[in-house]
């Protein structure tokens, strides 16, 4: 395990990809596939039963496993080795079933997708819960006013909740999107040598091998890999998506603007010589991982063209890399809710912040207001010379317009940070009312 | 237009993202957004069918524009001030309903999407004729026998339908994904400076506008990406089934294997000092743009973490990008249609190449017919055996049993490649079953 | 030219890589060939002058080129034929001189190197401007005080002038790779078809031909690109290295930090709705840029495994992608020296920002100078008793020292940020000695 | 330890970046800057001693420090925590001079580079075994001919040596590169909070501490990463140039080609059901690495752009990736070596390879020869419809021209392969006498 465990990844989730794990889902694999071939009448129960007792991953050499896998070139082969030496023990007889008309890319495959089903009912679960955390921060954030920033400047103001609200949606596309990619990552391979099948692995066979694993049917997809660039690149967007949010955490942390904070808590973030700073700890590790993944998916994409029947290197490539990218999305995750869930608001700074530029960021508000009056053209042009006159004077634009006695009775409204975020609270509801 | 307009790319389709074109859809985005606000009375009727007449591409001076863009970082800001002055040359009072409460990135974000839907009824077209072409030559070549081979060796029989029939479940997987994309990727961006919307976008004004644009209704997505690199990895994943039937057909074309044929035609692939010579390249072009996609894919990942409520180079980083990507995915589509359209099949040579091993690829036929009387184990050793002699005298494996006495009575059967192509044929039925 | 050809490019470079210059340095490879080849009395030196009387860009027809080269696969093919077709016309014997011995991979390769050539010196030019621009605004801001940053948060004081030191080491480190990057990229190719070179393309021919192109002599790299990789990656690191310029720019123009600015001219970065607006238009170009280089870089390097002595689609996938490089570099590199050259700084508002913490940046200071009197252990207690009072009741943190009657005789020389600077200045004078 | 260690990976180099080897190198810089400041007379000689006695890695508690990363967000702050706290239990006044005036990314990326200085010597004896390994078979197969082969089809002859000629020069042009990388590289980081130094890490200090580690001096790159990122890429163009090597091989071992092997050893890439299966598993692990060392090329490119004096996520994603940049490198150049150590040719099955054509790969010989004797045109034309007769008859173009009794008494000669090998030997032993 690394030092960096536990920062950029998840500790619940690095041991479902453990090698004892990833072996134990290849012997899995053997097992149902023995006991799918009895149930067809192709090899003896008893013999099924046998080789299930012998699937246990305490019963591997690793350590031999290893270095025959430099020698075979995949891990299947080595120990298949090992598993029929075991049932050999045992019995004999047995040992002729194991692996019975199934090839290399059948084994490691299936283990791969018997892990990310396991992944996914994680991520699942994970996603659910920041659904419901972005709907709790929503709620209590709809009203908090703040200037919304665009290319880095004060723009206009908006609310939290309206950022928290548009963060909401992308996680709930992600959640509809995983319905659509479990359909067709989750499927078994079972297809042979060179993806034809045989006796051994008949239809029925592959119909009981699916239905035991809880996995769909599918053909030999050997060399057509889509379903796994699919899925990748699927959590590839999740990860894209919770990057922005520690892009925007991070930045309103920033000791200038001070708006938002990540949780402060024993430990975490401080500094003994630096009192004053409070790093973003967490929002910094989501930001790592958000750097990582997209390369990560390209090569899932660069390897997809394998050749004829199982490709010579491509495929091979995809093992660490699919992991990894599973490893990094659910310390991604894992991190997301840890930042939301800690979150803290300076809502006094928001609304100093809003004073800024004292009063510009309403210039079109009075302006539309004027307009009313005097006409679009005479209105911009006022307003136009009253900004440039607070810029020069370093004055606030209210006082400016009062200097200047142009005619706005409402003036406060008009510079009530309220008043100018637009249809906020309305999209935050029909946000709310579509997901909740 | 570039040299290689033609070769990696569709003339059909480089046009629809022409200079040309994206003003065109930017100034349909005015012209729709005038008129759904005077659908829903927020400014006159007249003024935004003044609008409407003045959003012309021919109207537009592209240096200058392209000039400005420069100065101000994006399309929509100059392009506006041009049509903005067009109309105040026709109607002072118009000119003031131009763009009224959007942003330009507003403007940008659905013209590119209108870009896409273009582009998606294209590629929809294509995808379902690639499918009928794939499910023709599958047809056509079900019982084609040839060799399987895994890591560039030959493995064992199979048939060229079952090679093709796993390509056409691959795209028949693209066509799916095809409508859970577009019912993301296809919606309106009209959210105003910062994703607050305004009065003069209101949600009526965006039905109004989503329906004349036959989009869906969407909140800001402003900074929130999920639903453009879906879209680009969606088609990094096509391109990637694409390359992968071109690194097929470029390994069988070679000199060595000569079983497989992009079709020739006047001034294509030939050598004229070497007469020999049969260039695949048409899979060439395939096989470049599969090297190009996936890196482009990863772009639109890394710069999905964008900084508040616009970005400040992220968002710009995807403009050419993403249209990049659909070029090279509509060559690569176009590529994929002509090379499929005329394959050429030499299967004297795919019988021949059978027989290279000298029987050898037949040794499990034989060891499992052999184990029927005497048994695995020594079926197993005897076989072995067979096989070393065969190969240390260079005879076919078949004489050497033959000479060793082994009783076969069905040797020849053993030997028939069409015996050993497990349920080629089978799969294949069930994939066009499920498909045609 | 696309819509963005003077936002993310230089209109200078953008020339040339046209479609005219490619051809004409292919027609230049021609050309110079037969110089070569007349020079080594392979072929008569009549025919060479014909030959090069024809290498003519405006002769060929660029239409029908496009289309040939969706057949040929290459440029070089279908542009030999035009000029044979030329150079038939008007002298039947050179006609048969043309291209002679060499190969269409020497034509494009060369071609591209010859591109190459004219883009480094062109960099070469600007990377000098850029360290001139860089050592003046160093030398300039050397004792300008502003507070430092890590992970966004303020840290300690240093100068402005030891930034741009950094960024100015980080540039001469480029200048100096520049040397001996070229020394291996700027190479003939010149092999022949299987890079075994014939009679044609002698050792003696080949040099002269180096000679007259000014590039240096090599073997056949056909298939062994690392020079095209290591020239790729080398533009991905300058232009890294600049990303990170305007990274910080377009932080320090947020408007709650406000120190420095791109400086504003007519048109750019304003908005007429929002007065107080200054986009960083310019670093938002060159970061969009520093988004995609990288990933085409990655193609490069992915490309690299080319097949025996011509690759199949991974030599073809280099073409518009190294151009592509080179392109947006040439952008990064003019957008950096406009925003250099233009850069405003507003040393009122560092001091201001350097007092936002209320005095916490200096903790340490006041630490290691009571440490003197009370020991270590004491002072950082009372000192982190201190620092919390401070946060607590909104003090300054000197303010609370005082009230606490800590004897600092020197209180006010541990709070002036000139004091806290380290070794900014040696820092600076050292770049600057040994850059100048 | 990954399932893959040995397969992808360098057993060897893997321990070198071990979380144990990590820790004492940054163990290591705490050890050697006490020792630089007591030298300089900025500590005590005896507490520098003390606190070097403890910098021992079996002191370390790594569970506790695990998770302590993940407050912290990197690996110096909690070892330096463990570091103080065993150094206070021993002396409470060395305590106090641990780490003094260095900061957190001092100490990560000293330790980073002293490893890289640790591989570096590791690959730099490997390059040269690998340079005499590939000259070793150079000389061997100097006249070994063979087919050279474009986009897969047979062109004309080479030799093998001029094939391996190739691939040396471009592993010498790395031996060339590895000076000028190291150069810039094997620096030190010691800068300080904020990159500006002080008092405790006086350029004096600095001066010691690189000399101890046997490192360049060099100012703060806390935020200017190019160095790393050029180390990377410079790996990234190795390993490209390495996986052309193997697919080269991997092609060359296809069935239907069969001219060099992999040597074959006990257990290594058979199959007992196909017995004449030979997989390129050595190949297959180079060819995976070479797919996925570019990605993470990119991101190394793409954190570039870090913010201010410490990046808030793009530093940290280098971590993991330059480390396994180095791994999958280290894995690479073990496997090639591996790979060339072992090659076997198959010089029959050359010489049959060269027959395929029926001559036609000698067409342009005989069209030479006879232009000679009766003009370019007419030899042309003759051969061409040679060539046609040779194709649809399937006769040997040699027997076709006799059959058309061309006058061509040499011709013998022109279909003798040792004839059509352009300049390999002379291009060999140029590249020979350069390097050896």
């Amino acid at each position: 395990m690394s030092l960096y465990s536990e920062l950029f990844y998840s500790k619940a989730i690095n041991e479902l990809f453990s090698d004892q794990n990833l072996v134990a889902q290849m012997l899995q694999f053997e097992a149902v596939l023995a006991v799918s071939q009895a149930k067809e009448g192709i090899i003896p129960p008893s013999m099924a039963e046998i080789i299930g007792h012998c699937c246990e991953p305490e019963l591997i050499d690793f350590e031999k496993l290893r270095t025959a896998i430099k020698l075979s070139g995949n891990a299947a082969i080595p120990l298949v080795k090992q598993l029929t030496e075991i049932i050999k023990n045992k019995d004999t007889e047995a040992a002729k079933y194991v692996h019975f008309g199934a090839t290399s890319q059948d084994v490691v495959d299936t283990a791969i997708v018997l892990q990310i089903k396991d992944f996914m009912d994680w991520l699942e679960e994970k996603i659910i819960l920041l659904e419901h955390q972005l709907i709790a921060i929503t709620k209590k954030h709809r009203n908090t006013v703040m200037i919304g920033r665009t290319l880095l400047q004060q723009a206009k103001p908006i609310t939290f909740g309206l950022k928290t609200a548009l963060y909401l949606e992308s996680i709930t596309r992600s959640k509809e999107r995983i319905l659509e990619v479990k359909k067709r990552v989750l499927v078994i391979q079972l297809a042979g040598a060179v993806g034809s099948q045989n006796q051994n692995i008949s239809t029925a066979v592959k119909r009981q091998f699916a239905q035991i694993l809880d996995l769909n049917y599918a053909h030999s997809w050997h060399t057509n890999r889509d379903n796994f660039a699919e899925f990748a690149a699927f959590l590839g967007v999740l990860v894209g998506n919770l990057g922005k949010i520690a892009k925007d955490i991070s930045l309103l942390m920033q000791t200038e603007v001070g708006e938002v904070f990540e949780g402060a808590s024993e430990g975490k973030g401080g500094s003994s010589t630096m009192p004053h700073k409070r790093n973003p700890v967490t929002s910094t590790a989501i930001l790592a991982n958000a750097s990582r993944v997209p390369n990560l998916v390209a090569t899932m994409l660069t390897t997809m063209p394998q050749e004829h029947e199982r490709s010579v290197g491509l495929w091979h490539a995809e093992w660490e890399v699919l992991t990894e990218i599973m490893l990094l999305t659910a310390g991604t995750v894992e991190r997301s809710i840890e930042l939301i869930e800690s979150l803290e608001l300076d809502k006094t700074k928001m609304l100093q912040n809003l004073e800024l530029t004292k009063g510009l960021i309403y210039a079109e508000n009075v302006s539309l207001e004027l307009a009313k009056k005097i006409g679009k053209s005479d209105a911009h042009e006022l307003v136009e010379k009253a900004c440039k006159l607070a810029i020069s004077a370093d004055k606030h634009l209210k006082e400016v317009l009062q200097d200047l006695k142009v005619d706005l009775p409402n003036i406060d409204e008009l510079f009530n940070p309220e008043n100018s975020i637009g249809l906020s609270l309305e999209i935050i509801d029909e946000i709310l009312d579509k997901i909740s």
